[in-house]
């Protein structure tokens, strides 16, 4: 089993940007732990990171028939992008939405997602564990 | 550790309620389930049910003083009920929201949970596996 | 063939509640109508009337497998439960919504109905006949 | 006691006109049946069908003096008809507001009807029984 | 100098239809008085009136190069009807919108007018005299 | 009988501002042919002019048991002011609200009046006749 | 004469919940402080405190008969609750609404009142004195 | 092949309405352009104009039966007609929408079109070849 | 202690406007009464009306250094004044905003208070009374 | 003649994606037979695609000096892109939008484009003629 | 060159107000640097406030013939004046407005001037430097 | 002290785009002034331009440890970027957002800024000289 883990923009920023909101572990400390816990589930996990909008979008087409399942954190796109809910649904690979904060508790903006409609399901607030329990979701609803 | 898991109206309909959006699992396999969980990670999960919004507010009152964290499904209620948020925000006991289903691709009033601010973070759209990372995720956070 | 009749929060007031809106005759008055006009089509009607919501979902989830059809008028719940909504469409019995009065001329909360729906019809405005039209149009479906 | 059944815009359709959630039965059908049932109310009922908003305002007005009640289904007119509204409130003849299907199931723009505010009642979703209701409720109030 | 007045739909129950709020003076007892009033001041004045939308629109097409003003009362079209508003754009004949009740203190739809906007002016509130000001205001901007 | 004139905010800068869309006659010429208009009628009309909200309540108060009737236009104040709005109100002077331009095709925010709900009419549109028309209006229902 | 006091969601939890936002004055000691307050006016105050929306709605139409006036604290039921203003409409016993703090400067959700409308008055902020002061006005309001 | 072309309200006017916006062409030159390139195509057109929301309902629905497609340019009933969309729909032609002009950079209120959501597809603002696009677009898909 | 008491504008008006609303007492003597009754309670009373929103904004300010407590019946400018609010944040004076009558029972602009978020607490719907409860609770909170 | 042909977001997974939505038809077919249609009408056409926002933008601002016109389907930029519409400004040549389904039957967030305002026409609806339909009018334009 | 400086209600109080937020600055301070810098740009600066809008407005008419320019913080006015906004359109002096804080940070109300529209440009949050900046935007402009 | 300008999507158009709106300046002689402007004031300005969303992320990014402050003009992503938005707070380097014309005089969609929370203060409508003053600004803040 193959899956993709995408990090949208800013998140590459973690571990500097804001750390009372984001705690000090970096994207790479997230990407190692997601990987070693794919390996523990028989399962190897293929990282991304991208600012760009279309960058993301590119991946997402990419991924078909490659992939079997889909994580992905939009950062700010979450709100936005049009764009990466269509390549989502125009790929058709299940996907996972990930948040490490509540956005329900912050910006007004920030409530509303325009990818939850195309995803299978959702893991917020749990910092980096919201990562892993997304991992552990999106692979039993593939077997 | 003691951890409380409410369900809230209509969840006890669980395995006869439109089975192809719910699944055929009962309330009390799921329940069982988180109990097992529970055990296997040193916690003792008491459960309860009810279709009252006044009950759940008693519940979560009395919670206080007895119970860590809270794993939440209110049902319909999440997205109505004003007292359950603040009977979660004057105990100020930790709290995880749950969701079966995607409840951001069902009717618009949907969209909206009163409840999603004042608690830690949100599990949705995995079935009972929702239940699951719930407590996994409370655990680490009372941790 | 068995019908439930519920009546929702502030409806055993009847007689005695704003007369000029409602006219004289109690809840008991109605009851006995509907009770009546059941036999005459062979057909027993139980009632049911309640001020709290959790009891009316209650009481909805038990008809489930006794009656054939739901006979409702939730007074003020009809325009902020989520809950009793819920409870119709996970019993999948057949549900006409009652009011006695004109809610389209009343207060603009009271023109939205959470319940409409989940309902297979709606008859509004006719006081206490109000309820004999639902009787015969529910019995008619069930035929 | 003489009362006008008026049926509004594609109403003359029924029957050919999405059976599926219209059935089968054609405008004539009803109309035949509304008058028999009128017959054994001892009651006179004429009918009346246009697709024009005007004719339809120059036909209530006409009813002034020569009918004692109204029943009306304005199809599509419902949603969007001032017209029709102030015609009816300047009449001032008792009307009773008719829809066979719930239109609160329907389309967002099909949840509003500018009719209702004058009317006397409603009843909705019934098919061709919505009719029937109609009659009796309106003779009853007239009574 | 040729004008047109047009009243809306409705209006031919002036003087029969809620007296309380339009009085007892007929629309033919208004027709004369404007007739009368077009005379002293050298201007012919016809009058017309329907409750058909699309034979006002007719009428005002076909104003066109005979008419060089009009007088409009469009009764409930004024808030729903974009036709009538394209017609007096499209004839370009000038035009005073005219309303003998406070339209901005009954219900709230009546609040917007679509055909204000393409009028040099209204008069609203003065029960018929409405009808002679707007009269007087339209002959001396066509001065 | 008297009559006092109000005007609003910046009507002193008539004649100076804006001359394309508001003309040439100065706030003066318009008084004065108010008050010959008034003399024809046998009334007497006083004017006065502030751009300070404060001094036209002032005034509208003042004119209780001086005056039979109000003729306003107080400019800008008409789309924020509820005190002038009280003013008429407390007063309960008959009051005709006056604009020289189309207010409803202008911006957004010009096209509600807090004012028009407690006067007896408006004049919209006529340039320097607004206020002609509105003294005869006011003149007659006075009568 | 003799008061009821309703104190609704939570409203048990004071002087444990967020002291720095209701003090530390418990229900026990406002209620004893109300009930002093009406001996010295002489008064009976009977108190009642409930979680449960429908145990509300049954106490005041229990209080028909009983009780010359309501003060009521619902709590977060203010801002959702039809069937409690439906309550208190229908027994049209004098009531007033009582918030111990300023409502207005809190989440938005809690500007909206739907028990407002059907009440005397409100007396908002002043801690365990709102109390004291609804009494007042109450019992003034009663003479 | 069998194709009705409707054009509704003061579309009779082209030619002599606006003629910046719509340009010289006259109705009749468009028709006789939409005969000839059916003709082309093998397909006969007959065409159709009407002021009247009423009479393009019931050509509508008399095209049932006679004619393969329609086209339809509502003029400004595209923006208020849920009647000609129920229309649409009951006869289950397959449609055409037509626009001249570019519908979204005119008023806010012509942006939305109850029609679309009925038809295959639009096209808006190529003045008279809109109408041949249309055609060649509804030929196409008939085949 | 030095206290201000405000009325803004139209309260001049008391006893004289709308009498069925709010009583026939005036001004002056609310006045007296207020400041009786804060020599009861050993504390001066000032008081001040006026019509004009910018001299409301003066006295505030004037108040810093002067007065311990505001108390303010804003009138009208309560749902329009941004600078009042600020005047009072600014001069940073504990305020109790007072209203004669229940604003959320009238027209829907006087349901939002711009002045409750920086004030300290509302009595409203009192009549006179108002001002008695709000000055004993501005003093109870200044103590 | 140089025409350019720009396909946005996703629009390369044509054939591949949701076939029942948009045929089987891919990208590469659709631009040759746009490519072969413009040599019939003796023009150029050159195509670009991309899911990069920012690289659409570059692209159409080459445009200027290069091509005469542009054909465009943003995909989803058409709802979300601001900067896309100021290119199109910015550049001043003749656009033309294209859309292969009707958007107004789909997600409401679809029934916005940003891009309509600054093009001359729009083509929905038709799958791959809708580019056809497109270049012949934009061809049509430029003569 | 001659330029008036124009702030509106309580900007009086810089300085006593809120000082984390605007500083210890004082308005004569602010004043005095703007007229040392309006020196070194050879231009005369006269400043005026007022907490007074009908003061304001006087102002700004009477600017016209002695002022070549207008610098102007209205305030809480910025956000509710149209009649400062009508003042500068009549006069028609450039005028730039000013903003000592990020109003776009602050409540919501604070987010919109109704002033802004007819200014020819902004300058926010730069404390007394905003002023500055202005003063040179204007005279430049003025050049 | 190193300070980074950036222009985001379309700036590069400036001198060739509608040139009435914007000036013949291009975006190279404004990046030349303020260099040095920036060397006048011991301060080095690097530049940098780019129509790609992502591309300004990654560069605010990187600006971190290497500038002081940022200087920004993201053309139309000011309106739609919650990713440029986070970039900015994640780097947390003061700010200042540039506006060459007044965008509260031109369309809706532009009246607002995602970007303004989170910068120090806005330079608007000032043509090339925005830049200047911004840069005296964000100097002045570092200082």
């Amino acid at each position: 089993m193959k899956i993709l883990l995408i990090n949208g923009a800013n998140l590459n920023m973690l571990g500097q940007r804001e750390p009372e909101k984001y705690g000090h572990t970096t994207l790479k400390d997230i990407e190692t732990q997601v990987i070693e816990k794919g390996k523990e589930l028989d399962c190897i996990v293929d990282t991304y990171q991208s600012n760009h909008e279309g960058d993301i979008v590119d991946k997402i087409q990419q991924a078909k028939g490659t992939y079997d399942g889909i994580l992905i954190n939009a950062g700010g796109y979450t709100h936005t992008s049009v764009v990466i809910r269509d390549a989502i649904a125009a790929t058709n690979i299940p996907t996972v939405e990930i948040h490490m904060t509540n956005i329900h508790s912050r910006e007004e903006f920030r409530h509303t997602s325009l990818i939850s409609g195309v995803c299978i399901g959702q893991v917020v607030g749990f910092k980096e564990l919201s990562y892993i329990f997304a991992l552990e979701g999106l692979i039993n609803y593939l077997k």
